[in-house]
């Protein structure tokens, strides 16, 4: 962090220069502010840096073999999935149709998966409960919004300051924990399949401009579940409103500021017409990923083909859903910027107080609840190695090419 | 980028601290090296912000179905799967096994994948001509070992200074990338699946240390192809030298410098033993991604639901590579650390040149081959859209978290 801070680097052909100069600003540390927070010294400035089918070769299937009966020896599976989406995020819930289409082809629709949107079956919320219950064999949700039923429920979806998307794989898949939050799971007779995800989001749409930790207090923000706990620290007053009530809400000015998803989602809500000051990051969801929740009793019915299926069109709805964000949300971000949006960066005090607020979160809880603990451990290891990883390589790399990004010759 | 450069931030518990401290140092650009290169607006300071069967309910299968039998309707596929990479690369080899054993367990053993290393078949670098020829129906590669073949082969690996791996998989999956990439394989016999990454790679190991652009000239430096032509335009001599020969060319003197992957590959070659500056990004591999080449005549064989299992299973491959090298680098890092590596960030000067060099290489080819051109205009576009959307929430709280990677209060 320097002391002079000038115009960002974003200054390069994307959308029209002015537009986006107009739109940018940039967080202001002052010099004082570069170290402080815990005695972490912090580095003022690193490296910005057809189908042919072939003839069956079976002995017992050697006599011509219509196409559709192809997997006739397969046993016929239906579910039900449910989603604790609308369609109307249609990235997000369509991880749900990639899954199902996966499985459907794969089985040659002999495990048929159907996907349902939140309220056709039951409302988004009570995808957990359905599961369990056994009303529907699976369900795609977010597991924070369970954290009432038990704070352990944040940790698959991820935690204010958490890790980027790619190092909460790691930490899931490899890191035990998934492991961890599955035997957690056990008591809700569901297990969970990582299952897509954001990345980090933005930091909410705001009527005003806020431009340090007084400008928060008092604000009345509409914000997810658990980031609320950590806002009401800083003296926000944390508001729960569903999606479609946001506008009117925000319109009146009962709340000040709402948080939504990133661009390609936020745009279709219309925000930006009545509350234009964009800020990011959304440090509440540094990464924000999805679970497929599986009944167990129903996980253990299915044939083991059929489970290697199920896994496998996890990790294609994963990688399929972070990429299409990754695909629509530049586009997004570039119509908000040319329909008047203003982006902004948190300030540093900001970011610093939430940090602070949600480790102290982290901490209090860590001491009074072991099975919070129990994977808090895990993922605070995890965590700490992963960020000293990636800034070597990934990031100083990253930085650089934040302050590079074009390339071409005389550009 | 701060004129003052003070010690990194890498201070934290992880390893011990002096260990770390003595083992880092960061970039030291002056400040006039702040702006320069094309008249690109440097930000000289961002936010550092069991299986129980079900009864078949199929009538024609609705008497018992023995186990072993109930894939029976599907025919008997034998693939052969050859990697360009030996099982001593047990992350990347492992991406072939991953994909092979999901084949075969949602198939039941039916369509049934074999994977082998290199030279098992048919030599590391003779995959494609080996897929292209029939010799085998499927094999593991890195694109960029046939640049000398044609140019467009760098694309799907990417290019130095191209995009992270999620970025990189926004533009394969959703930006085009991968149906240009898969029409220019055409008149190889060949279409290709996106087959995992390792992330960014290193930036090699020297016997000296490197402290700007001067350093660089004349130095005998083993590298990967396609770097190497950049690297040329600098001045520096690229070595191709195959991996198990690197170790005592470097230890002879016979090279200076030599890079491989990253540190969890690394260090079971042993280079810190005798070139310990270990320096950072390896900005030729901002992301190597790999690909699953299939024979086409082979693909369009395939039932419909085994071609459905194949493209499943290459994004289980690609997520679990991903993920694993994230899991393995920290803690190879942390030992070679401790075992007195040192690490460095690229000089500035070096980065900027070998940034500008690489982009007048590109555009060079653009001004004289069409073939090329058609796939890089689509991925310069996809680059800078990327890269600016992903410096907004994304990049701002990675610096943060860089700069404050503990969190717990007091600490």
């Amino acid at each position: 962090i320097a002391p002079a801070m000038e115009q960002s680097s974003h200054t390069d052909k994307w959308v029209p220069r002015t537009e986006l100069n107009a739109a940018c600003t940039t967080i202001q540390p002052s010099r004082a502010g570069n170290r402080s927070v815990n005695n972490v010294a912090v580095a003022p400035g690193r490296i910005s840096i057809a189908i042919t089918r072939i003839a069956p070769t079976d002995s017992k299937a050697a006599t011509t073999v219509a196409a559709p009966a192809i997997a006739q020896g397969m046993p016929t599976v239906k579910w039900r999935l449910t989603s604790s989406f609308p369609k109307s995020l249609d990235t997000l819930y369509g991880g749900s149709e990639v899954f199902a289409k996966a499985i459907n082809e794969m089985s040659d629709g002999k495990f048929e998966v159907k996907a349902f949107a939140a309220g056709e079956i039951v409302p988004g919320l009570q995808v957990a409960d359905a599961v369990q219950n056994g009303t529907v064999e699976a369900g795609q949700t977010a597991a924070y919004y369970y954290f009432g039923k038990h704070p352990n429920f944040v940790f698959e979806t991820g935690l204010p300051f958490s890790m980027n998307q790619r190092e909460y794989y790691a930490w899931l898949y490899f890191g035990g924990g998934h492991e961890l939050i599955n035997e957690f799971y056990k008591e809700y007779n569901f297990r969970s399949f990582v299952f897509g995800g954001t990345g980090c989001q933005m930091g909410g749409w705001f009527r005003k401009e806020i431009k340090s930790m007084d400008d928060m207090k008092g604000l009345k923000f509409r914000v997810g579940g658990f980031a609320g706990l950590i806002l009401q620290r800083l003296g926000v007053v944390p508001q729960q409103i569903a999606g479609g009530d946001i506008y009117p809400a925000l319109e009146k000015g009962t709340i000040d500021a709402a948080e939504w998803v990133g661009p390609y989602d936020d745009e279709k809500l219309g925000f930006y017409k009545i509350a234009p000051h964009y800020y990011y990051p959304g440090w509440w969801e540094a990464c924000s990923m999805y679970g497929l929740y599986v009944n167990i009793k129903e996980w253990e019915k299915l044939p083991k083909e059929y489970q290697a299926a199920l896994e496998a069109a996890c990790y294609e709805a994963n990688l399929d859903m972070m990429a299409e964000y990754d695909f629509k949300n530049p586009q997004a971000l570039q119509r908000l910027v040319k329909n008047g949006v203003r982006l902004h960066a948190y300030s540093t005090d900001i970011m610093r107080a939430a940090h602070k607020a949600a480790f102290e979160l982290y901490e209090e809880e860590a001491a009074k609840n072991p099975a919070w603990k129990k994977i808090y451990e895990s993922w605070k290891k995890f965590r700490e190695d992963e960020i000293l990883w990636h800034r070597v390589a990934e990031r100083s790399l990253s930085e650089f090419l934040n302050s590079n990004p074009g390339g071409a010759p005389g550009k």
